[in-house]
């Protein structure tokens, strides 16, 4: 019995590499997988790990980078330049930093700069209203809210690019783990918003990155 | 045993009357009830009465008013004069119209005249913005919305009245039934919305009054 | 009180207009709605019609189109060549025909050209596999399934392009409503599938033009 | 990036300031974000810190206060006399006390003096029956209630103040996380009752000021 | 294959007879079921008829008797003198009568003599506290209610008997269905209160019946 | 404001005195409460105490009684001869304990002796037919499940007398938190089975103890 | 665009033909697909057609068969002999006789005998005992059940073969839609019960097939 | 009171042992249950033990087995040659594992051999179809997975063998907990699957084992 089958041939098919889900596996097995990934002279991230896994893993593997906001670890963090952007993300809360992160992480890994609006919820909406220039120059949105999860729809009908909607589990009562911020994006009456499950910042990184992914493709 | 017992009380011990819950009763027992208001010398309201039952009670009471968007049947509609109201209604999309007569109707046998703002959801927040300054004007707002449910948040956000959010059933998917929209008011962002039942333009239009009275008392 | 108010203004806003939807409008306000459009010299679509409202209204406006199946009304249909198409449609069964012919319209509506392939659902994965060169020319796949909704997560792990998911209310028990498909695909472990409402065909084919106006606007 | 975007003017356009949900920031930011309201010579409120983030918050800041009961924290707590109460809170049990402490300083925070009466649920009715000429006397009521939820419904008949309805989390089996209360002050039978999201003192008290401002405002 | 299987012992067993739930059963069907009653020399109940079914019953069985409110039909129904009542219904709501006719009627074939007492919800209590000495001459009550349920909790902190609840679908919004009384109901406050699924009345008068029937082996 | 109002008068009211609800309330203030009970030559009972809140108690008062297994604390536990007891408590599994003993604790405070027979659930049915003989001796019949909850189903088609059905939080998956137990008591097709909110073992008791009075009362 | 794709392959691969799923297909496409089947010379079944469908289809296919009990359409109904019978069908009540039909319907069509045995639910579990004898004799057992679902558990605990439970969605109350039934028999705490979806007599006949299939390979 | 009564008989009667629920028992209480079955010259296996009584049950019992991962205690690990393998048991991702060795090691008590494959999940699925081969070769396979339990619905219409799916509890958002695996199972277009509890290896095992002994009883 093989205790587990890399996907290596993902990237060939899809563009992107396997990311590897960290919540429920061990440090061991966790070494293991990004020694493989290493020995093929590739970068890897590894997501949603506890911080003590992050540790552990920061010092098993030299150069190597953790977020612990997001629980996310790359083999190596890309520099690169934010004033190429084409992904956008907007937040609605500090507290939605997290799902940001893991965003911002995964296309890191697939060497996209992005930019970070955080804090521009619906409550004091001159916040994004400000910003809507800066907004418009990016290719595509990554929207980010808990609890009633109201800011794709607003962004939805002010801008046009491609929206990607994230639901967080921020917040307390009928919010509690996200399905209300989730069932409002889902609803949404702006136009031709999409949406991702609830804290996967890391599945809306890869929506983005097939959009962009096309846009090369074409030019 | 008695059919029902009326709370003809109610209007001494609360300031405002019972309202018929028509929904479920008999054209025959409405019209015994409605009776007993008459005799009394006072006006009534019945609600959620299919068409039929409308237009079966408007042939039975001379003089009454009946709204087939809403189901709500008065005994007598008062003229009230649209320049005092000191309740603004808006509403998202015109599909809300039935929620927001609900309340209408309801203010309206309390004597309170109302204005009504629609169709200015948050996916063209330009229709909102641009009435501002007309809303302020009002003393208490009610904010009624489906689908997604964001326009108490952002409302919320821009002005300082008491607001009463109403949760619609318009809307399919996950909204079908009204949970979304009940949802995202709950865990509004914005401070101090509190919100009623699903479709529920009575009691917002009842809590309206219960501040306006406050209002009248203290002056 | 204005009864309705459109948002003619959208289409320089966003690149795409409003499109009315009728599920719970009457045929008089509709007709209101689409002479506004008409007058304008604009195309419009009527989403969600009823069949006897469909009928009034192809009576009502010559040279119109209904489409029973989705519900779809258009103030007249583009003859568009399907050689050129951008977005494909994949369905797992000839249930799920109602969803995909709202995005179809939708994108017709659009004068975007669309090309359907239905029936390849993954209890017989043969009929989906031998289709994946066809698959691999378009620039958007919008996937629509009910039950259990795997067709995303299986197209995902094959295909590069942005998709969008579709779950319908196709199905039975646990699957009625289509809950049981939509949580399928936000919880696909396929890389970067983004998802729409249930039954929210107009939404996809919306989120497919956001993409393809990108692509058009950058060559 | 920003880290956060204080919304310092919310005071000049709401009358109130904003609040900080304390429950997912760091002791760090929760300091940076109150060091930033004492420079502008503010007091402010941090909700729902955890013991040890409260126990940490009140070394840093000379002359504040930390409830650890509702983990409410205050740059400074208000004296303020209780016989000018506007605001009554009413609770089902001493379990409760959580919910009505959040009201409670957030009203503080507002220099509004509040009375709360406890332990008066639905299952001995006398012990409310009892203090019905004591509840007369405030403006507005915040009824806050676990388990079933019933106390509003029947202070809603006995009382015409504008009345605020608090579920909280208090409750086991189909109680548990708040739901059963929040349903049926929800659905409760007497006239203009209004609802808060789940545990959310904070909102009602600040649904309550949002009526008191307008009290004042017009004498 | 048997058709059906009566269990005609059940009498002897368990001191009740077996009731037939008609709901979806075909006229046809019922009659011949009733007919084997018939010839056993028993009286039989059938429950939840739809009114077509009810009156081709009434038509094909002399002396029978048939409730459309509750849609309760008997072979015969008994005369019954209501002083000697030992079982008491009280309702909230004059829509709640067919869940109260459905147990009235279940103890009519079992021989129980019963008092209903109507329209006694909590948001009007003082209705409820003028008929409390009445309540206490009856052995066991069942208490129905729908929308938020509250009637048991006050109704178990007054008085001593068995009290079994019985909550009903009459609701809208969040109450709709029966669920946010049933939730109420199993979480109130009130010691000792049982609870019977939503709109049981048949079954809420079994359990009174296994009460008296105990008292009666008793004396 | 009082910290807490005793319902001193409930046992002249009901028949039995009010109980402590342990799970939220600190042994400071659980100690108070109970000296308050003490000093007016009462027993008590507090329930859902956790273990080392039961210490602490058992420290404090001398004589007193705490069972880890449900929780349950009393001042004395009362020595009763189970020979004579009325009430049998009939359990599904060994898991299911907890509930048990909280019911017979609160019997114990009541002054009722009772006998317990574990672990005979449905999947092996002939542990419980064994038992039939004895169960018939009972006035009232605890039944206690988790999982299914299918053994009220089966000891209400096999036993007269008043059944109070108790569902337990034990299960995981689709049974995880008791629902799925609940709602298939709630269901029964045996006739006039009642039932309680999930682990309610002390509600169980009081409907049981409602019932006996009743037999004391009429003797 | 294909309308739709038949699995002719489906019976070479698995062994059993593609089954249509009728519910939502006009009687234009069925015929269609039908006449597919026909000209191939094989038997076919479609399920879940309303009555007036059956009726259509009766009239255009000659020596075919329509149950309107189930829905269930054949080409050509086997006469088969019931004293071979491999498969035993078990339900609870007469109410669930649509869904035995369902699969005892899909079995013939598999050339499979079957022997329903009908009313045995557990409320009176002296008719299932009686029966066991000849329920052993069975290679495969479908158990059918809707209200709380409990007979699967029971059968499952006195017999060995394999038991497939199909939960119908026959109850009110919290058992309306066979949810009750469904999370009761997947919590069974009897061994090595299966489960099909609600309703589904005929995945539960496949099931049976998949095992008969294996024994004749076998032997 | 007896503290637990075993079902010793329970192998005559099915064939099989009954398995000891061990979440929520104490050390000691599993202690003496497994020593009666020591006793009695039994194997025996404790499901669903925390690590700490894992370990502690392997000090206790020498030559005893405890697999952490799925938290299995067996008496004696049978040492079973795997190229005789009956039951194949497929998972879709490597955190499926827990659920995988529960069926492994209830098989292990069984003495029957399993093949267990991994990481086959449908995000990849060339993984899967390169395997199918040695597939053909089980004659009851078990395929486990969690996220969006897609993996059945592919293996259902490539394979004929008798299927049991058992949804894990793997994933987040709206997959936590298993309802999304477990819906999307029961609602498979694929014919004839059957399904398991969230999490229930144990229980597909017990299937399987049904349906390997109706083999061997007829060969």
């Amino acid at each position: 019995m093989d205790e587990y089958i890399l996907d290596m041939d993902r990237e060939n098919r899809l563009g992107f590499p396997e990311v590897i889900y960290g919540q429920t596996k061990s440090v061991e097995l966790l070494t293991k997988i990004l020694r493989d990934y290493q020995k093929e002279g590739r970068n890897a991230l590894a997501s949603r790990l506890q911080p003590e896994k992050g540790e552990a893993l920061l010092e098993e593997f030299q150069g190597s980078f953790y977020d612990p906001v997001s629980g996310s670890f790359l083999l190596r963090k890309n520099e690169l330049d934010e004033s190429t952007a084409k992904v956008g993300i907007i937040s609605a809360g500090s507290s939605d930093q997290y799902a940001v992160n893991e965003a911002l992480y995964t296309l890191n890994l697939l060497n996209e700069a992005t930019v970070c609006i955080n804090d521009v919820g619906v409550a004091g909406i001159h916040r994004l209203l400000k910003r809507l220039d800066d907004l418009k120059k990016f290719q595509v949105l990554i929207v980010v809210a808990g609890f009633e999860g109201a800011l794709p729809s607003v962004v939805g009908g002010l801008l046009k690019q491609p929206i990607i909607a994230v639901p967080t589990s921020i917040g307390y009562g009928v919010a509690e783990g996200g399905k209300s911020a989730l069932h409002a994006m889902l609803s949404s009456c702006a136009n031709g918003i999409t949406v991702t499950n609830i804290d996967n910042g890391y599945g809306a990184a890869m929506a983005a990155y097939r959009i962009i992914q096309l846009l090369q493709n074409q030019s």
